[in-house]
C-alpha cells in the first residue's frame, strides 16, 4: 500500500479506497459510510446489542470498562457538535478509555502556522484513537490515509466531515431500523419513506446508500423538487435493484410505509438566498399518527425543529430518542471492533 | 405523579414541588435549597465526614473510586463558574465517575434550532447524572420535572440557576457551620451575622432559609438599606421562630457573634446604575479581629473582593477556604446519596 | 522557609530559589529549567525509559495506571497550547490520574473580581497537582512559592510561563538528545548546533543552559545578528566551560555537527515591526541532508513552519516527532517522581 501516493489514492474509486482502511476483516479507519457491507453491519449490530445488554448490570458495566482502560482516545472536534461529541465520549468511557479533547478551533496550534497534518500526527502520538469532526469535506480521508504511514498506524473515526460523510450517523440509523424490525422479520422487504432535505442532508443520503445492503427494500423519497435526492444516490439505488419512487407529497404515503425517516431542513446552507419551500408540507404532526400503521416507526437524526411535533414524542412508534441511545451503543461497538475486543464482549 | 402537567406542577407551592423530587427518603433531583430538612442535612453531613476521612488514605480513596466507576456524569455548565465546575468534577472523580462537559454556551446544539428540552433529553440518555448550571431562573426545575417522565428517570443536580437557586452552595455553607461548631455543642442556639448584599445574594438568602432547621438560632442581618434581606425570607424566619435583627452597622455586633458570613457585593447586577453604597462599612479587616470572640468563625462563599482583607486568611478563625474544601466533600456525599452508595461508605 | 516573604524570595538568586522547590531530592514544584541538575536529569531519563517500556504491553499499561488512580490533576491552561495540554493530559492518564481543566481565560472566576491567588488556592484544594500554563512571566514562581504555605502543599508544574520558562520542553529536548546518543557514548562531548531565533526562543535558551550539565559539549549558535543568543546565556556557558561559537551561516557547519536543533521564528512577537531577516538562510531542506553526518540528529520543538521541509520527515535522522513522544514519557516520569512512585516503576 505504501507505494501509492496520497494524490494517487484520492484518484481511486471509492470501493478501492475503502480497501485501504480494512485489514483481516477489521476496520483500521472508518472514513466513509461505503465501508459498511452487510456482514460488517450485522457484526456491529450484534456487538452493540451485547454492549447494551451488558450495560444493564453493574457487573456488565465493570466488565466493559475493563476492556480498554489502558487506551486513550482523542476527540478532535474543531466543528462543534455537542451531541456527537458526548455520544462518542460516552462510548469511550463505556469501554473504560480515557479521553482528551480539542473543541475550540481557535485554540489550535494552527495559529502558530503549523499544518494540520503536523498537529494530527502529534495528536496520534499521544493517543490510541483519533475521533475527528471538522468542517472540511475530504480532509478526514487524507489524514486517515497518511496515518497509515505514520508509526503506530493509529486508528481514526470520522465523526462528520463537512457536507461529505458522517458514517456513524448512518450506522446508528440503520441499527435503529434493524432493531425496530427485529421481531418483524428484519429490515429486508420493508417500505421506508425518507422526508425532507434529501439533496443536502447527508444522513438521508447515507441511509439510502446503505439500505441497498438489504433485500427488497422499497424507498419513497419525499422532498420538494428543489431538495430532491441527487442523481448519484439514485443511480446507486438502481444499480443495486433497490426500488424507489419520488414524491413531494409525504402525507399521501403515510398509510403504506413501515418506517418514516424525517430530516431537518438544512437551511443554514441557504446563505442569504430565500427559498420558497413550503415547510408545512414536510412536517409530521399528531393528527397524522392515525394514518400510520400500528408498527410504522418514526425516525429523525435530530436535532429537530418543526418537522415533528413534540406531541408525537410519547407515541410508542417514535424512536428518535432511541436513535440517540443506539448511537452510543453502536459507537462503543465500533470502537470495540477496531480494538479487537469484540470477541471478549460476545463471549462474556 | 405523571398525572400532573408541567404547568400544573409549576403552580404548586414549593413544599409540594419538593415532594416530587424525593422517593423513599432519597433525592431523585436536587433543585431547591428547600429540599433540605434537618434529617437529610445530618445524613449528608455524616456522609461527607466519612468521604473526607476515607480520602485521607490511599486505600480509602481507592475504595471511594470503586463505588461508581461504571457511572457517567455530565457537567452542563452553560453559565460558566470555574470553581463550582471543578468542585463537582472533583466530587465525581472522587467516586470514580467519569465526566463529560459542555461549558461553552455557543457550542450548544441550540444553534441548529433544537430546543434545550430535546438537547437535555439526549444528554440524559448518554449519562447517569446531569449536573446543570445555567443562567435562567426556573429552567432547572422545569427540566427536573420533565426528566421524571423520560425513560431512565436520570437524576439532576442544580449547580446554580441564575439569581434563583444554588442549593449545593447553601449546603456547603451549612456543612461548614456544622463542622465549626461540632465540638462546641453544635449549631443550635448560635448567633450568626450575615453581611453584605442580602437582597440579591442568593447564598445569604438560602443560608438564612436553611438555618430555620436549627433550634434557637439568632441572626443579625447586616446590610445597607438598599440591599436589605427581602421580605419573603424574613417572613419565613418569623414563621419558624428564628430570631433576627437588622442593622447597617456590622461592626457594632462583632463582639457578640459566633460566626460571621460575609458576602460579595453583587454589583455586576447594577447595570449602569451607580449606587451610593459605602462599601467600607461592609468589610472585615485585620484590625477588627480583636473584636471577635476567640471562636467566632469567618465564612465567605467566595469569590471575595475587598470584603475580607487577605491579612485575615492566616487567622485560624477564617474558614472560607475550608468552605471550598467542604463543598467538594458534601457534593461527593450528595452524589453518593443519590446513587444509594451511602451505606457502603458509612459501613466501610 | 516560612520566614521568608514572597518579596524576599523573589529577590534571591535563581540557585537559592531553586532550593525552595526541592525536598529530600524530590521536586515539590517544577518552575525553572535551572532546577534540573545532572543526577536529577538522569533519574528522570531512566524513569521515562521505564514508563515507555512498560507502555508497550497491556500489563505494563495497567500497572502504570494503577499507580495514581486516586489522584486528580488540574490542567490550568489560560494560555492555550493544544500540544502541551494534550501531552500533559496523556501523561496524567498514563499514570491513572483523573484530570480537569480550565482552558478558556474568559471563563475564569477573575471576572468576578477574584484574585488569581484566591482562585489557584481553591483549585489546589480540589486537586492533587496543578499543571499551569499562562502568559505572564514570573507568575508561576509566585504561586509556587505561595503554595508551599497553603495547607496540603500541593505540587505544581510550570507548563510554560510567557517568554520566561517552559522547563518540561527543555527536559524533553534533552531527553531526546540523551536517547539519540545512548548507543554512541552519550551526550557528553557532542557538537550541537542551535538554529533560529535564539534571542526570543525560550526552548533554545533553556537547552543551551541545560547542556552545561554535560561534559565537553560544543555549541554552534546559528542566528541572524538581530536574533542572536542573549548575553546571559552566553555568560552561563562561559562560566561552565561550555565551548560555543556564533555564526549566521548555519549551512557552513552542517558537516561537523552531531545534532541540529532547529527552532521556529517567533515573529508573532514582532508586533507590527517588519524585520528584514532572510528566512531562507535559516531553513533545512532535503538538499542539505547529504551534507549531514549519517548519525546527525535533527530536532525541532514544533510547531514548525518553513524551517524544515516536510520531505525531511521520513529521514531516519529526523527525530522531531520522537521529541513529541518523548515529551509525553518524560512528563509522566516527572509526575511519577513528584508523587514518589518512581521506585515502583523502576522495580517493576
Amino acid at each position: 500500500m505504501s507505494t501509492v501516493s496520497l494524490d494517487q489514492f484520492l484518484q481511486l474509486r471509492i470501493s478501492r479506497r475503502c480497501q485501504y482502511f480494512i485489514e483481516n476483516n477489521r476496520l483500521l479507519a472508518l472514513v466513509y459510510a461505503q465501508q459498511f457491507d452487510r456482514p460488517l453491519l450485522e457484526n456491529l449490530f450484534r456487538l452493540a446489542d451485547a454492549v447494551r445488554s451488558l450495560s444493564e448490570t453493574s457487573d456488565g458495566r465493570l466488565f466493559l470498562r475493563s476492556l480498554l482502560p489502558d487506551r486513550r482516545a482523542m476527540l478532535y472536534f474543531t466543528q462543534p457538535s455537542t451531541r456527537t461529541f458526548l455520544s462518542f465520549a460516552a462510548a469511550c468511557h463505556i469501554l473504560g478509555m480515557s479521553t482528551a479533547d480539542v473543541r475550540d478551533p481557535a485554540t489550535s496550534s494552527e495559529v502558530k502556522g503549523e499544518t494540520r497534518q503536523d498537529a494530527l500526527r502529534i495528536f496520534s502520538i499521544y493517543h490510541d484513537l483519533i475521533i475527528m469532526r471538522q468542517p472540511e469535506a475530504g480532509f478526514c480521508e487524507k489524514i486517515a490515509f497518511q496515518m497509515l504511514s505514520w508509526p503506530g498506524r493509529k486508528p481514526i473515526i470520522n465523526a462528520g466531515s463537512g457536507t461529505d460523510q458522517h458514517p456513524t450517523q448512518a450506522l446508528l440509523d440503520l441499527y435503529t431500523l434493524h432493531r425496530c424490525f427485529g421481531r418483524a422479520g428484519g429490515l429486508d422487504h420493508k417500505k421506508i419513506m425518507l422526508v425532507g432535505d434529501l439533496k443536502r442532508g447527508r444522513t438521508a443520503r447515507s441511509l439510502a446508500y446503505l439500505l441497498t445492503n438489504y433485500q427488497g427494500i422499497e424507498l419513497i423519497l419525499a422532498a420538494p423538487d428543489e431538495l430532491a435526492m441527487a442523481e448519484d444516490i439514485k443511480q446507486h439505488l438502481r444499480e443495486n435493484s433497490t426500488t424507489f419512487i419520488e414524491t413531494n407529497d409525504m402525507h399521501a404515503h403515510l398509510a403504506e410505509i413501515d418506517a418514516i425517516y424525517m430530516t431537518r431542513i438544512q437551511d443554514e446552507w441557504d446563505q442569504g438566498s430565500k427559498t420558497s419551500i413550503d415547510y408545512s408540507r414536510l412536517g409530521l404532526q399528531a393528527k397524522h399518527l392515525t394514518a400510520l400503521k400500528p408498527h410504522c416507526y418514526i425516525l429523525h437524526p435530530l436535532p429537530r425543529r418543526r418537522e415533528i411535533q413534540t406531541a408525537i414524542d410519547s407515541d410508542p412508534r417514535a424512536v428518535y430518542f432511541d436513535q440517540a441511545e443506539n448511537g452510543m451503543w453502536i459507537r462503543a461497538a465500533l470502537i470495540a471492533h477496531m480494538f479487537a475486543v469484540d470477541k471478549d464482549i460476545l463471549e462474556h
